[in-house]
């Protein structure tokens, strides 16, 4: 039985090379550099040089190589399902990296020929599922701790990017070469922590601001109001114009309350019975202590801070160990594949939201966003329409 | 000359007593009590024991009697316009307790009327605005410190209100006696201090919950979204079941940011120059760097912390002593009664974007917000329709 898994890495550019440079200096023990494929062939000397291991121009001859066992997509986000229905067609485990794709229709795709391919294993680079502290707020959440959620808050504009950043290629930050901005790039990290830890929303409202603060075609910054279906809501906002950015992530419940700042420190308030029986429970002569300051709300809630060094590194290895470990021994995954088309769905929405001007449910029509994504592709002119 | 205002309290409930203590206290140098009317005339023994001054079961009267040179409110929100105007008719200054009513058409009518009396104070008890804390922000904004503001963000759920606490009145919490929940009578200080220090709204976006985790008829939370209509956004949440509730107030401009926690600390960032400045400035190497963490963004932006030690009774009692200074000398008013309108016209379109789904403008048209709330109110069937 084999101890390792040899990874196919899509792509050498910034991730590629970091997946790369991680498995190398053996960070991940269960997997190696099986090769390594980039359209630009210039790339191969790097290869050569750093890594010494297979190197192609074509991923589809890499696929057929044998040399790998499993690929990531380090390529392009409209790519990810295209190339993901590639590998695993091949009997190859493919690992997408976020965002699964830019439209729901083509994540689709990929999901539903995954789900022809039980026996292979798909996976998605949700490296924040990987945090400690995410990890403990969701077991925190799915616990019942803080009861039914009432409100979820997220404002995570810590995602500052200056012009240069934007104008390093020409397909990013464009409709026909990236499909979106904030919400496709930065971002799908926390729409999928969003999701994954508080439930997927029923509907969206959205301000978005399409090249606000940078001079980009997509969107630099993000006001959201999602709806549970139950009651409850929840605001999400991310800019990437926000030089000293804010990450704060407050989660209202029924029996409590969690506040993450910075993604590092989190207080937990836990109530020591539910909020309601507690508002029930206070007769008169309370409410008067209660305005008169003589009554003390402290002795109803505990308090708890709960803090991580979490470094950024080892959130990505520890998603390409796990990752190979499903595929060596069935460990459970982090970040199923086919949970990346929630967050694909929830940025799909809020453009659409944004685009009509209008309440939009996550149970829209898919053709209908391509249609208007296509829209923007073709008023651009610089690339092909999709789908 | 005279040297102190005679004022006349309407209403001797928990607002109206803890004025009359202040002053009888002698925390308001430049006031003393005229009278005291109240409906109630059980009062009058209270008055007589604890104040000596003379009472009316009719404020009328208590206008009429020559004892009063002006008037403080502090009765259910929809008799403020109507008191203020039966004041102002007679020559007595008026101070209007917040919200200065609650539609939008009894308010303008009460500035209406106001404006054809230049010659007295019209005044509103918005006592946030004389937190330092608020004034020191509203400096710094005003300043051009920050820059133009982009987006905007308060959190506000620390109006935590039990059960019992709506259960004291029959009017409280209802359609037709008190016109609305949070919004009408907790939130007012926060709907007014916004736009105060960032400017009125052109629209608003809002989900409303009423009677989500309390038994009452009107909102218990609120998530709305406004649009300044420059581009600039912002996120307004309140509610009245956050028992460990928040108070966060974020401003983020094109040179800086406010982060106000607690409505006691700011934390304010100045960039060295515009942001968009910066952002054009960085070369590809920057940019190199920047993701690398080679690049310290910390050069960018000092920071300052402010903190004052707010007294709440301070606030209110340097409302009535500036209201009284306005009278006797023409001290230029912190909150002039006109500003009123500002908040309840928010309030009213943040209830008329959940009633009808639709972002709706702040130029809404009054008649259909009357006729919604007259609506509720009889379908409520416990009190009158309005107007």
């Amino acid at each position: 039985m084999p101890t390792t898994v040899r990874l196919g890495i899509i792509g050498l550019g910034a991730q590629g090379s970091m997946y790369a440079k991680f498995i190398s200096e053996g960070l991940v023990p269960n997997m190696e550099i099986g090769a390594i494929a980039d359209s630009d062939p210039a790339k191969a000397a790097v290869v050569e040089a750093d890594y010494g291991v297979p190197f192609f121009t074509d991923y589809i001859q890499m696929l057929d190589s044998g040399a790998v066992d499993a690929v990531v997509t380090c390529v392009p986000h409209y790519l990810h399902p295209e190339i993901g229905i590639n590998a695993l067609a091949r009997d190859v485990h493919a690992l997408v990296e976020k965002p699964a794709g830019v439209y729901t229709k083509q994540v689709k795709a990929l999901n539903d020929f995954a789900a022809t391919k039980p026996e292979l294993t798909f996976g998605i680079m949700f490296n924040q599922r990987n945090n400690p502290l995410y990890i403990k707020i969701k077991e925190i959440v799915d616990s019942g701790d803080i009861g039914t959620i009432r409100r979820t808050n997220w404002i995570i504009t810590t995602w500052w990017r200056p012009q240069g950043y934007y104008d390093q290629s020409a397909w990013r930050a464009t409709w026909g070469g990236e499909g979106g901005g904030v919400l496709v790039n930065q971002a799908p990290h926390q729409l999928d922590l969003l999701q994954w830890i508080c439930g997927v929303p029923k509907s969206v409202y959205a301000k978005v601001a399409y090249g606000f603060r940078r001079n980009i075609a997509v969107e630099d910054e993000v006001t959201a109001v999602v709806d549970y279906g139950d009651g409850a809501t929840g605001v999400f906002v991310t800019a990437t114009h926000d030089l000293v950015g804010t990450d704060r992530f407050e989660i209202l419940g029924d029996q409590g309350k969690i506040v993450v700042e910075g993604s590092k420190i989190a207080t937990v308030t836990r109530l020591v019975k539910p909020e309601r029986e507690i508002s029930d429970g206070m007769d008169a002569a309370d409410v008067r202590k209660l305005f008169t300051g003589q009554f003390n709300t402290a002795e109803l809630y505990t308090q708890e801070v709960i803090e991580y060094d979490s470094a950024w590194g080892a959130q990505h290895s520890g998603v390409l160990q796990n990752f190979a470990a499903n595929i060596l021994d069935g460990t459970p995954l982090l970040a199923p594949g086919s949970d990346g088309i929630n967050g694909v769905r929830l940025a799909n929405a809020i453009h659409l939201s944004s685009w009509t001007g209008r309440e939009v449910s996550l149970d829209f029509d898919e053709d209908d966003y391509l249609a208007e994504l296509n829209k923007r592709i073709s008023e651009e002119g610089t690339f092909g329409q999709r789908g």
